[in-house]
């Protein structure tokens, strides 16, 4: 395997940027040609960066594909983090919708999202790295939705308060199956429906 | 490219069991070790059949992508076809859950479809083959959820009903996504959870 760059360490702000650069470089390659199809040499080529240089930030592609994960889960979070900081969350999960389902229905995310969950259902260290993330996504979401029901009378059993959460987390990002089976899909009406559903699921489950 | 097995054209019964060998082996393989890391001496090792005798059924392994979308089709307009017949539409819908709710939630199969899929967002032809038995189903299923809502005054727009049979296509859909990403998600709570909310939304949208 390459040895890191021989040169000088960059400051932080430098080497976040051009670790930011790998890995929306890596985002676009794993999308369009796959992860197995994404030679060091195809993102090197993409970011002008040497070989050696994306190894200095990255030991192989794993790492990579463990960062973009990670990457993924801290921009799900800040999100989670309006819900949890929101003075009416019921309110907030229904305005903050087309949040979501612009995300998932987004093609080239969907693409990136696709190849990475492909990936590990064959490759445990991707598994483990996908799993660790969505368990920390799901609890807070939990928590989120475990708030809103405390207003309810008798709230529901946490069991029930996880299954929800599953429950909603599938129909996001089955959005992200949809869009590559149907991409002329009518956003304009799906929006507003999904948003009902998601009103009428969270009051009366 | 290799030529067609010189072997005599066997009986169409047995011409149908060798296609379906290549088919459960390729489905296997594609999930495992994903649609370009199976080549077909892989597909021939796993088969016991020649090369020459695998080109013979299928061109080429796009042909057999192609044939498993063809085939997880016909699976699933035997279930539409189930619903249609139905003297009571809605009552099957909620009936069947199980069927859907556990054939998304099998790993094999989620892997399996997340590698198509992953593949069908940047290979044109596979998107088309994807795309093609997509519309298929969907138009089907529009159709069930009609016959349900005719019974509903005012019956809803074709484009709402269009929609509404999207999100419950992404509800699904969004479970092998799910299991991926949490393998020891609770079925038995799941299950029950996922047919009150079908009953819920197919009532009230």
């Amino acid at each position: 395997m390459p040895q890191p760059s021989p040169a000088a360490e960059p400051e932080p702000s430098r080497s976040q940027a051009r670790r930011r650069q790998i890995l929306d470089a890596a985002a676009i390659c794993f999308a369009r040609t796959g992860f197995h199809g994404t030679s060091i040499a195809a993102l090197s080529h993409a970011t002008g960066m040497s070989p050696g240089h994306i190894y200095h930030f990255f030991a192989n592609k794993e790492a990579i594909i463990t960062a973009l994960i990670e990457r993924k889960l801290e921009r799900s979070l800040e999100l989670v983090q309006q819900f949890e900081k929101a003075e009416d969350i019921f309110q907030a999960l229904i305005d903050r919708v087309d949040v979501g389902f612009y995300e998932k229905t987004d093609l080239d995310n969907a693409a990136l999202e696709l190849e990475i969950l492909a990936e590990a259902a064959r490759n445990p260290r991707v598994a483990a790295s996908v799993q660790a993330a969505d368990r920390i996504k799901r609890e807070r979401l939990i928590g989120v939705l475990r708030s809103v029901q405390d207003a309810q009378h008798p709230a529901p059993e946490r069991a029930q308060t996880a299954a929800m959460t599953e429950l909603l987390m599938a129909l996001f990002d089955g959005l992200a199956v949809r869009i590559v089976n149907h991409p002329t899909i009518d956003r304009e009406v799906l929006l507003p429906l999904l948003r009902t559903a998601l009103q009428l699921l969270i009051a009366r489950l």
